[in-house]
């Protein structure tokens, strides 16, 4: 008989996913990859996500990588027969069973009050755009921030968006911990709940603890747009010979050394330091004076190659690394190989085999999952209906 | 006697952090904010990053933001009593205790290995840079994953950095979910265990799950830079007459249509559609066509203010918001104020009075836990050393 160290982390919880897009899907599928049960509903013909780009062969990416590891089910809600099939999917018996997570708009069926007449103990998350309900996305919840003005180049004049949906990955990540704590008090004290988070509300709290919302109220001008340096320390992009572009910090005393040894700059450092009358091991000096330092690091990249630099930067501890393409990053990178435990090779029907991450959490004592693809649209209809007895 | 419903949703857990910067104080934060007594650990003058930017009146807003509600104690783990000190607290009994967060180098007395002599069913969940340990932050790990090439003008020549710490972010998210994860598995086999994640594998799994990598690996030609455009979709900023910018989006046909009827050029829309053999209502259409469709909307958006806008997109449904500054954000916007029930005025020591947010999860059944400063360092050295029979 298997013991518990022969089952993955979250094996015995079972959540049903009405979702389309980002937030949901992603919170899905990282518990999907720890073990949990999660069934993706969605209605004939696929969510409004189905089609969503990148596609490869005309079938989307974003949508084979946001669904991994999930049941997919398909059941038409616009009839009541299919209606009354979620709920009881939803409401279904088993102690790791009843609770749902969602991203789409609650219809009286699918509200948590309807629904916890048919289970008492439901636990269920919803995610909205804003905390009233109204329509928001990662894209307008970031331009609403601020991030816009402070991210680019220096001299550019309009905002520059975000690539990374950060809001909805934040957001998804925080609804599986919120699923996680709802089912750790449902097992102390027998009752379920509702639980709701809004992607502004996540985005808020997140410029909150990096100090930005403080800043802004407390300070009469608060910071500006400063490129690609990283505000109030030592960091910034710079140009090897070899034409490629590195990252480069110095957030403690040890890696500014570091990097005084492997340029052979140290004495320059120095010799700017007593001109300014500052104190390097002081990151808030390297920030004030990042223009001059940069001017001696900027020469010193242009005559040294990339291999040069890592083989320098590696040996004294600087802490560093290469600007990649995304292609760069899957033939150059051995963290983005199979060499990572974390990938292996899947194959995802429709679109071919290729490197496929599993959960970046690596629990010690529990049997890891190892990647799966995500279903295609519906592959476990009859399997969920029949096993749940909800056949017609 | 106060039942489960009048304590917050998780009370009773305590957890030891060893931290700095963002993505292992986060993770605390973000349990803190739950309820949980994080207690975090620093040395003598605080740690690494008790002086991080932006200041206010020379004391560090990050540190305020990033430690909020949690205990703070100071004990110097060079001399060994300091070491017996900190591990007896890691190691104290309790049901919930016995949980430790780090983000920190771990030294051979701080180890798995030595902490689990001490507590058998220690939980300890360790976040690195790199998977085997190697030292990556935020910022190297995002330069890695390809994002600064596809952020920023589309006539920009170099990488652009993201200003947010969206890694880290994430980081620390999954580390607290990692830890509700653990304690779950503790509860029903009474057994602990080490957890390891790195910035370096939660960013490529991030990039899996949106389709990122697999577009790099099966397309010859990946996506490249596209300025402000949401790839593969409809969604963009523009400029009001009034000099404002706001993001706009239509991800759904009837998003699409109600920016049409918003902006009275749906006839305009249908005419491109019909010269050009197109179907706005699928994204990929609205996605190649977006140039001509951009230049009529630029046109419609010079000529109306941020009201108007506002006023019109707001009666049909569009999916839009305006960019705004930090400033603005506090000024002019209700989420960011105290009619957001996730925000209180919170006076914090040495900093003054502002606007704070609690946890943005609502749990239903739970008490909610008020928005709460940092403490001042090593506030609860003595207090919490007597509470664990730790005083020398």
């Amino acid at each position: 008989m298997p013991g518990p160290a022969d089952l993955p982390i979250l094996s015995g919880l079972r959540i049903v996913e009405l979702s389309a897009f980002v937030a949901a899907p992603l919170g899905g599928a990282a518990l999907a990859a720890l073990g949990a049960d999660v069934i993706r509903v969605d209605p004939p013909g696929g969510g409004i996500d189905i089609d969503r780009w990148p596609l490869h062969r005309g079938r989307s990416l974003y949508w084979a990588g946001l669904n991994q590891g999930k049941r997919s089910v398909v059941i038409d809600t616009r009839s009541e027969a299919g209606q009354r099939q979620v709920a009881g999917l939803i409401a279904a018996p088993g102690e790791g069973g009843g609770i749902v997570l969602t991203n789409l708009p609650v219809k009286k069926w699918s509200s948590y009050a309807e629904l916890s007449k048919l289970r008492r103990d439901l636990i269920m998350v919803i995610i909205t755009g804003d905390r009233d309900g109204g329509t928001a996305v990662d894209y307008t919840v970031n331009a609403a921030l601020g991030f816009p003005w402070l991210t680019g180049p220096e001299s550019h004049e309009g905002p520059v968006n975000h690539v990374l949906p950060a809001w909805d990955g934040m957001t998804g990540f925080l609804a599986a911990l919120a699923i996680l704590a709802a089912e750790r008090h449902r097992r102390l004290h027998g009752e379920g709940q509702l639980v709701e988070l809004s992607l502004s509300d996540v985005g808020l709290a997140m410029a909150g603890h990096l100090g930005l919302i403080g800043e802004a109220i407390l300070e009469a001008e608060p910071r500006g747009r400063f490129g690609n340096d990283v505000y109030g320390t030592f960091g910034r992009d710079f140009g090897t010979r070899d034409r490629r572009r590195v990252m480069v910090l110095a957030l403690t005393p040890r890696q500014w050394a570091g990097l005084g040894e492997a340029t052979g700059l140290a004495r320059d450092f120095v010799a700017l330091e007593s001109r300014a009358g500052a104190d390097f091991r002081n990151e808030g000096d390297r920030w004030i004076h990042r223009k001059p330092l940069c001017e001696l690091l900027d020469a010193w990249f242009a005559r040294h190659d990339l291999a040069e630099v890592r083989k320098a930067f590696d040996e004294h501890g600087v802490l560093w690394g290469p600007y990649q393409t995304t292609k760069q990053l899957v033939t150059e990178d051995p963290r983005a190989s199979a060499a990572n435990p974390m990938f292996a090779q899947v194959e995802h029907p429709g679109l071919g085999s290729f490197l496929t991450a599993g959960s970046p959490l690596r629990f010690g004592a529990t049997a890891p999952v190892p990647p799966r693809p995500a279903p295609a649209l519906g592959e476990h209809t009859d399997e969920v209906l029949r096993e749940f007895g909800l056949l017609p």
